[in-house]
């Protein structure tokens, strides 16, 4: 597979599993931080900043989720790859549906922007990317740091009045975060991307005694950290939105669908139609991707049909405790 | 892939796909008859004839099907296979779970007996064989055929006293054996085997329409055929049984499961629980066989784990019209 060494593009560098047959993601480089403070090297502003993003991509997805429960769509522009992804990793086919041109730099390809960054970059280019237009540079391209920046430093920008990472909710958010990501988030990429039976069994047994635990935390509360929608919520939902039609098959999750479980499928329903949710899942860009770009699991490409999700059906879990922040209820009444 | 030519063993002598990425089933080549008449060269006898099958192959299995609910175990032997083949096809190794020796001949691989029966054999080398021991060759490895003769012509041997194959049901038998070969039976091949999106899209097209129309028929009808279990839900049960765990995912056929169908699902474990076809259904072998002989689909190898299917739940059908043949229905009771 493909990565920067010393920002010299290589086909032939990387592997994503070790010897044993395992996944190991790689840590991103690139992780400064937008702080509202004079000193600070990256302040929050409107119209400064940029995002590259994949709609396929989930940790991208998480950002563009944050983006949107905020109202930051003024404030922070995006740009969006190809879901096709070859030799060359992610590149700009403004001419493709869902996709856009490079706004800032008009790049080719995603890795430009890296090197430009950095002309030395040793790292595999990855979406999302938060980029500065004022110094022209990367200024993070960890998905939970950029959710974190975009829900605590943008409140000025904000279009809606939505905190994501609440007081009294933040220790229990970040254990949740952390708790679902090796077994739900990173454990479809584990089982996916295994190359022997035996990591692929033992992701495959996390994954759904995480699914299990988590179908019965939600049988009695709305979200995951109770009753208020957190940054926790759209960590699980750009892997559950993914998951009968991509990670089910394609990764070979397929113990059950999430369709099945009687609380993740209505509570995915759910988070689905909170508003500004359901305009970030681009399921053509998500399956493209998948199921095209993964030769060594898929060889003749060929997108897989997969099941029919009905995401706008009544979800019923306005019964329990807990209801989404009251700016994006009025957002939704406005739209109707 | 590989097949004989002209007597010699060929690894690159066959494609399974044509040029448009569609699957082609090949026709099998040894037609021959068991007749119960004194001029036919083969006639049915206990003991002279045996069954070279894979637990694996759904058309071997439905001849094991057949001989279970027949009772023709004592007058027809069998040798098992190994669930996985690789260059040199399907191959005798008797130390494996499940697997048996080539009774009749102690050969290593299957292609030694088609070269026995034919030495100068041009024809891919497939299960079920029904093998003649006194003529020494094959009579016949088109599992139809080998179905219907042993439901017509061992009445004689059978220990059960059951008529798949019943006057009045003839030509319905007939239809719906042929109608569902190509979208169902077949279908899943020509999905999973499929190189090029448009012929998987057809299969699949094809696939679901066909199952969502026979778990409409089968709301009120206990049998494909109508009241009576015939040759028919032979045929069907050999591809619904492998569904869920390998052809919902090892072929994409990933529309939704079949435990998902109201009525194909309690279908199917009516069909499992009938007396003997339980003892012929063996997962391990079924599982290992495709997803470890396919690296065209599936590089790695690696099993899915796939759904637990509770193939003795209770199903409910009884209160449907129609039962099976009452000889089971005693066998059944006499193995409580």
């Amino acid at each position: 597979m493909n990565m920067l060494v010393d920002g010299e593009w290589r086909t032939d560098a990387y592997e994503a599993t070790t010897e044993d047959g395992s996944f190991e993601r790689q840590e991103t480089p690139f992780r400064d931080e937008i702080r509202d403070d004079p000193d600070a090297r990256f302040q929050p502003e409107a119209g400064r900043y940029h995002l590259y993003v994949s709609y396929a991509c989930p940790w991208a997805h998480r950002t563009l989720v944050m983006r949107a429960l905020l109202g930051l769509e003024d404030a922070i522009s995006v740009s969006v790859v190809d879901p096709y992804r070859d030799e060359d990793g992610w590149q700009f086919t403004p001419d493709k549906d869902g996709c856009t041109r490079d706004h800032v730099h008009d790049a080719d390809y995603l890795r430009e922007l890296y090197v430009r960054a950095d002309p030395d970059a040793t790292c595999r280019v990855t979406v999302p990317v938060l980029w500065d237009t004022e110094e022209d540079t990367i200024v993070n391209n960890e998905s939970e740091e950029i959710m974190r920046m975009l829900d605590a430093e943008f409140d000025e920008y904000a279009e809606r009045d939505v905190d994501l990472y609440p007081e009294g909710y933040r220790d229990e958010v970040d254990r949740i975060v952390d708790e679902i990501y090796e077994p739900i988030n990173n454990g479809v990429y584990r089982a996916g991307f295994a190359t022997r039976q035996e990591p692929y069994d033992e992701a495959v047994d996390d994954l759904f005694v995480a699914l299990d635990h988590w179908d019965e935390v939600l049988a009695d509360q709305r979200y995951l950290a109770g009753d208020r929608l957190t940054e926790a919520d759209i960590a699980m939902f750009t892997t559950l939105v993914r998951f009968d039609n991509v990670y089910h098959t394609h990764f070979m999750c397929n113990v059950q669908y999430i369709r099945e479980y009687d609380n993740l499928w209505p509570y995915l329903r759910d988070l689905y139609q909170t508003s500004g949710v359901a305009e970030t899942v681009n399921m053509d860009h998500i399956k493209e991707h998948y199921y095209t770009t993964h030769p060594g699991v898929n060889p003749h490409r060929i997108v897989a049909r997969g099941p029919d999700l009905d995401f706008e059906a009544p979800h019923d879990r306005d019964a329990l405790p807990g209801e989404p922040p009251s700016a994006l209820v009025a957002a939704a009444s406005a739209d109707d």
